[in-house]
């Protein structure tokens, strides 16, 4: 899969599996010291976003290293990939994928349980914060180095009274600066 | 084994295994927000070590329903269960342990590889920051939830040009402010 490498090569690790609970309560302090840094909700949401995006765009290698997944041929492949291989590896739930639009350029990522937020209870006065906003972020920053441009939002959050969580994935465009793919 | 409840029962999830590259991820945003906020690597040590203490507090509870693991006899068996049960489900290594003090209440956490550290490089201005700083907040603050007072600190950090990861566990005593432990 053609991507925009940075030269830093694959993580030459094992594949090491570990509960999520220390990750869990270690986002949360991560959110609860941009609370204090940021104090809306709004600004809480987008510093998310942008810390989850430099995280996708340094995940992207590890997972194309790990997963040996293919160039995806269309953004149904892609969201099929997310779900049961992404989010399967560094979050250990594959989340449904569902709502697709009628043009196929959208669709939702439905989970049932999101693991970072296990231990989390969000307070009223807090009802606009996008907790988990930092997997948008991750997902939009993944995928641009993959040359797609995707807008990713919350569209659901049942950490803030919603039926269930729902994670909404635009495709926007193919990106051409591509550095010229290589045979294999 | 006796600890000090909070009153909130253990997650009730699986036992859900994930790749430790979207934490490492996430740790380095914590860390690098803390330095942001707080200019010198001493004040973002103590905060890590803050951080650390109060996430112990809170993981403990999930660790004691997870492994099952009974109260510990000596310090040697406390010294066991956090390399080998511990660490192993929540970073997904077992460090080694070794240097113990003749009297029996020191010991060192050997690392050869820490999961935190997979995407880091400290700069030369860098030199006294305690990267994962938040292990030694988190082994003190679960430590004390049964009871133990220790104290937790880095020795040495492969990330700081040392030979390899040293944590020293050294035990203060035993707290004595116990809760009547149930019959089982």
């Amino acid at each position: 899969m053609a991507h925009r490498a940075s030269g830093r090569p694959p993580a030459a690790t094992d594949n090491k599996k570990l509960s999520g609970e220390l990750f869990a309560l270690t986002y949360g302090a991560l959110v609860s010291q941009l609370i204090k840094d940021f104090e809306s909700d709004e600004e809480v949401n987008k510093q998310l976003d942008k810390l989850g995006y430099n995280i996708g765009v340094r995940l992207i290698e590890d997972f194309l290293a790990r997963s040996n997944v293919g160039r995806c041929h269309d953004f149904k492949e892609t969201a099929d990939v997310i779900s049961r291989i992404g989010f399967k590896m560094y979050l250990g739930v594959s989340p449904t994928i569902g709502n697709w639009s009628a043009s196929g350029d959208e669709f939702s990522l439905i989970l049932d349980s999101n693991p970072l937020t296990e231990f989390v209870e969000i307070p009223d006065e807090r009802r606009t914060l996008l907790y988990s906003n930092v997997l948008c972020g991750a997902l939009r920053g993944a995928l641009e180095m993959v040359y797609m441009e995707v807008e990713v939002k919350f569209v659901q959050d049942s950490l803030c009274g919603d039926d269930t969580t729902e994670i909404r994935l635009k495709f926007v465009k193919r990106l051409e600066d591509a550095i010229p793919e290589l045979e294999d």
